[in-house]
């Protein structure tokens, strides 16, 4: 009876290892690891689409954009699933140290396109994964963790948390919605291929019992045309701001400054913010509206009053009337200058409540394009990395106060993560932080 | 002051207009216009990814699965939006038919990559386009119609129906969200490049306004690896026992009966059916429960007791102790012979309420893996096409009784739908129909 025995995990072929020129810098020693993650870039177009794990940076960061990601925010448990008793901070610190280096070794072998270790509470009974991916390559899949401000003060870690990890206030006009915000740890999983993600992120959540629980999932997509640069659900150009991963620019905005504890040197700051935009609106607005809300003409994505997308942005420039060309309460007046990389993706979960739609809306007679009972939420999954979230924080008071484009948006979702530094082989995320 | 002048409708470049052999083969005559179906298979691999939009059948069915879809379900209106008069059958078959035609030629030109025409309400100071996918090559994009029971009715076109279009009955087990399930008119919208759809999306809907309202969106994703079946996320293959496009047991599958309608000739039927996956649940079976659940080796893909994945199952082969080698309730028992041409979608929304987690949650304690106030909604947007939707009702029936998956899955969106033929040049969704 062959086929009533059960497939045991040896049985399970491993995947194929994909490697990379970039990989194999990335472990040729302290100058690769280093060169591992400015290697990021040219893999993308290689032939075995593999981003290194290792290097002095997390990966997912300073490299062009996948086609897709998905956002998971988990929150640390406080008490002991079987006996229901309160954790102590050691007991926490303990089991996410454990978590940490576990997912360490998971992610690692998922980027390479490799099965990761059974769980522990796997028998030999059970498939060793989940074969979702199988003969899929890893298509640039990115695993990169985050930790939030409660993270660290339940594992009794608050002295050595980064300097600068605070939580986002609450801005004037959000409507946050606790359903994807905040939480404790997160996964910012991105890959150009969904599937291969989805398993990864399944491979990711299996590890996490006992530990703590999935709090919120976001997934976003983002299409990059040749040569330029990537447009949001609003047909704007999304990102054009952004420092080049080679220049100093992009060092001083993105990786974490001198004033850190030190082994946090390599880290950054991860701000997540859900922002629905309101599509039919828009599409209706006219395209001097829009361009002004922006401050920017659409097509080019050239500045008011300038030729190239690239031109400096001139704040100052008054028209024959002597008006502002870019107009006072633009989008760009507010996000000009401010130092963060944006790595932000467009989502699209259709209607927001899933709610049942009563029958009786068959006979509404409403018009196709109003939807306030059943509002439909796309826009962007706005995500930066920054040195300081302190001049995020400026820039979103700012943009709360006056902006043109707060006709046409809602902050639904909003959150902070401190992104620890990259690990070498051999080490893991636990490393730094527990010393 | 030429920034604040408003981007006129002609000043927006139109897109490169892509076209590909398959294309140029469709527009070349009737033999062409059959063959350019024919044909999509081997466009996939071309340089330019446009499959034709014109042919005997609509497009999007008889061609290897795209990388993502939407379905977009849409409900007549039955009043009029200003005036909140009832609609006599007539206007709504005449809103019906200004709506296809608009439809048709908004199709057309996305999925060549082209511009569609502007809006009506539109005027020259809006952008004539939503220029989310500028710059971005179609990538297979297909727009598939489909029509269902109630449209016909609405519109006093019972008569005209198609013969074997029904509602599908309340199946046991069912757990139904009428938040997506049934529909007037659907649009299955496929493609490689989810912003491309997204701007199709948004292209179609914006056309309803004053026809139809949306009702609901479902998004899905499918990697298949090179030269293999793809697997849903329970890390199984689906579609094994498809026919090949080819074959004239495909055409029997799936096209319209002799019976029907002369204007219904090369149509189809689509079911569609949500099923949500408990995945941690499956996760934890062990790999021997999996395989007899569904009958079949998951790495493989054989049936039990048999070699390969293409292998006739055997269901009368029995073990040693004379008990059946592949279980009395296996799935592969209830679906074997059934006619049909599965064309399903994974898919991954996360948590489904959406709902606030309550502050206390972070003190519950509990384990990671049950979130039964919280479903995680995640598994496969069934898609069967089919020449007469009585078999699957059958086979349905069947499962809904016995099969070792229910413990695994529920099914919680049904729908079904009319696909009418493909139309030729010059024609449009509405012909056949409104005669």
């Amino acid at each position: 009876m062959p086929e009533e025995e059960p497939t045991t995990s040896p049985a399970l072929p491993r995947r194929k290892v994909f490697t990379s020129l970039a990989a194999t810098a990335a472990v040729a020693g302290t100058a690769g690891v280093f060169a591992g993650q400015a290697l990021a870039q040219p893999a993308v177009a290689g032939p075995e689409p593999t981003v290194p794990f290792h290097g002095e940076h997390q990966p997912g960061i300073a490299m062009p954009q996948q086609k897709h990601a998905v956002f998971v925010a988990f929150q640390l448990l406080p008490k002991d699933m079987r006996t229901g008793k309160e954790l102590t901070e050691k007991q926490v610190a303990a089991k996410l140290a454990a978590l940490l280096e576990d997912w360490t070794a998971t992610a690692e072998a998922l980027m390479r396109g490799a099965d990761p270790q059974p769980l522990a509470s796997h028998t030999k009974s059970h498939f060793a994964t989940e074969a979702i991916a199988e003969g899929l390559n890893p298509a640039r899949l990115t695993i990169t963790l985050g930790m939030g401000p409660w993270a660290f003060r339940m594992a009794g870690l608050a002295d050595r948390a980064p300097r600068h990890l605070t939580e986002l206030p609450d801005f004037p006009g959000d409507q946050l919605n606790p359903g994807w915000s905040g939480g404790d740890l997160l996964l910012q999983i991105c890959g150009d291929d969904p599937q291969v993600i989805s398993e990864a992120f399944l491979s990711m959540r299996a590890r996490v019992m006992g530990t703590c629980q999935l709090k919120w999932t976001q997934q976003g997509f983002l299409s990059t045309p040749k040569g330029a640069t990537p447009r949001n659900l609003m047909g704007h150009k999304d990102g054009t701001a952004n420092p080049g991963f080679d220049s100093p620019e992009f060092a001083e905005t993105v990786w974490s400054k001198k004033d850190e504890p030190e082994w946090f040197s390599g880290g950054s700051y991860l701000i997540f913010r859900k922002i629905r935009m309101r599509l039919p609106e828009w599409s209706l607005a006219t395209a001097d509206k829009q361009n002004r809300s922006i401050g920017r003409h659409r097509d080019t994505g050239a500045g008011l009053g300038a030729e190239t997308e690239t031109a400096e942005l001139d704040l100052d420039a008054k028209d024959g009337k002597g008006k502002p060309v870019i107009p006072i309460d633009a989008h760009v007046r507010r996000v000009k200058d401010v130092p963060m990389f944006r790595r932000s993706f467009n989502y699209d979960y259709g209607f927001l409540t899933q709610k049942e739609l009563q029958q009786d809306d068959h006979a509404t007679g409403t018009d196709g394009h109003s939807h306030d009972k059943h509002p439909y939420d796309a826009g962007l999954l706005f995500t930066a990395y920054v040195a300081d979230p302190a001049n995020f924080i400026e820039a979103q008071d700012k943009m709360s106060e006056s902006d043109a484009l707060n006709e046409f948006v809602i902050n639904t979702g909003s959150a902070i993560f401190a992104v620890p530094p990259g690990v070498s082989e051999g080490q893991s995320w636990a490393r730094g932080l527990f010393g």
